[in-house]
């Protein structure tokens, strides 16, 4: 492994220390703030999303002061080494404010291809999820764990993961249903999880619409270094968000394009 | 407390530590058999599940063998004291075979007049939920913390957990619609830790159908020692399944039977 390389894992593992530290101090807690981002609808931002923000980039001034920052509660810091750092500090802020344990810790390093090294982390559960850079691995309570994406099986055995069944726009959710009325299980609710479950072989795709560039790098590096494949409802590079399709193997993300693509 | 109660106590969590066992030894492992219980649709059960309940039923055969059991994979077996242990093994088999976190053990002890204790056990995260004969608590990695339901809100600020969307028959579901509209936020997909948060404080309402007595006995001990409330659609007792509505408070309570029933 490079020192470049070597770098980077130490640098995301230390913001998804300081993260985990951050998040966790507010879960749960009586306290919890809750602003309203968005003026409508429930888009909830804690205090503790905007501190784990802040502690990460202040790591980042300090440890990578040439790299760029994108993350989802402050604005985004320009590099000058073609490295951005892509933070989500709290995915999955309803289930956050729930008291749910699987919303998570998303850190990606991108360069102008898109992003080569992630880390899903679960501070409540406690485990991490890294892809990029050679690795594929999860480290946890119960010890550390090789990543691999499941073998291609038929779509009416597969199990299909989203955030919430009112997936985007009318047309989305119309193309979403095409695809989960011919899959074996389809199940909700869980998040940046769900890209974890696939990483570690446990389901066959995470279809999900209206995603932000910052709720996807991490995701797309862990999935891909286990073996899988992320693009958006066309099969094009998905790491600026929108439409993304993360699946276990190229049969199956073919498969499932096919049907969100028979409605369009 | 009583040599009675205490005795109850150490029996439940004698259960819930050989479920915990039984459950982590197949839980994201690629040898994972699943049958197909019910013949048609998607309704696993794995050997964990069996061996689970089994070595549950064999603690009660040697500790309590004047006990009733009622539990999901084997016949009942009456019992000669009045009490009967409710238990099942793995509440949440869809979630337990997507490799998600959040499925559990659920074991009760009832009289006839419905659950006295409960425990939600949640082997992977290490959790473990105890309601009733003067307990409310929940032990985990972070410590003991004591369980209380939140206090009343109005409904437009709730937030209401079912495990999916596609809940129960056509008139069920259009009853949920109903109630699911008027409140802030609608989650999906956590099983018996839906119960847990509500008695954590975490959120308002839980509202599912179809369930059988081994899914909800355990949570009604839990939620109730919480200071909660937990009916049928029509505001009786739920113990033995089909509708039910698990509410933080008997006002937030009303206020969701209201909608529940609107359609009906």
């Amino acid at each position: 492994m490079s020192d470049f390389d070597d770098c980077l894992i130490r640098v995301a593992d230390a913001l998804a220390e300081t993260a985990r530290q951050e998040t966790l101090r507010c879960f749960r807690s009586e306290a919890l703030g809750v602003d309203n981002k968005s003026g409508h609808g429930f888009d909830p931002v804690t205090a503790a999303d905007r501190a784990a923000e802040a502690a990460m980039r202040e790591i980042l001034s300090s440890e990578r002061p040439d790299d760029g920052v994108l993350g989802e509660e402050f604005g985004p810091v320009p590099g000058r080494s073609g490295l951005t750092w892509v933070l989500d500090p709290i995915d999955g802020t309803r289930g956050y404010l729930s008291g749910t344990p699987t919303w998570g810790v998303l850190i990606a390093a991108c360069n102008e291809t898109g992003p080569i090294y992630g880390v899903i982390d679960q501070p409540y559960i406690g485990e991490r999820f890294r892809g990029g850079l050679g690795r594929a691995e999860m480290t946890g309570p119960r010890g550390t764990r090789a990543l691999h994406c499941r073998a291609p099986r038929p779509l009416d055995e597969a199990v299909l993961y989203t955030t919430f069944p009112e997936i985007g726009t009318r047309a989305e959710a119309q193309a979403f249903q095409a695809l989960s009325s011919h899959v074996r299980l389809t199940r909700y609710g869980m998040d940046c999880y769900a890209y974890a479950l696939l990483a570690l072989g446990q389901i066959d795709l995470v279809v999900e619409a209206g995603l932000h560039a910052y709720d996807i790098c991490a995701p797309i590096a862990v999935v891909t270094a286990a073996g899988g494949i992320v693009t958006d409802w066309q099969g094009n590079p998905a790491h600026h968000g929108g439409q993304v399709i993360a699946a276990a193997n190229t049969e199956i993300h073919a498969r499932a394009l096919a049907f969100l693509n028979a409605t369009g």
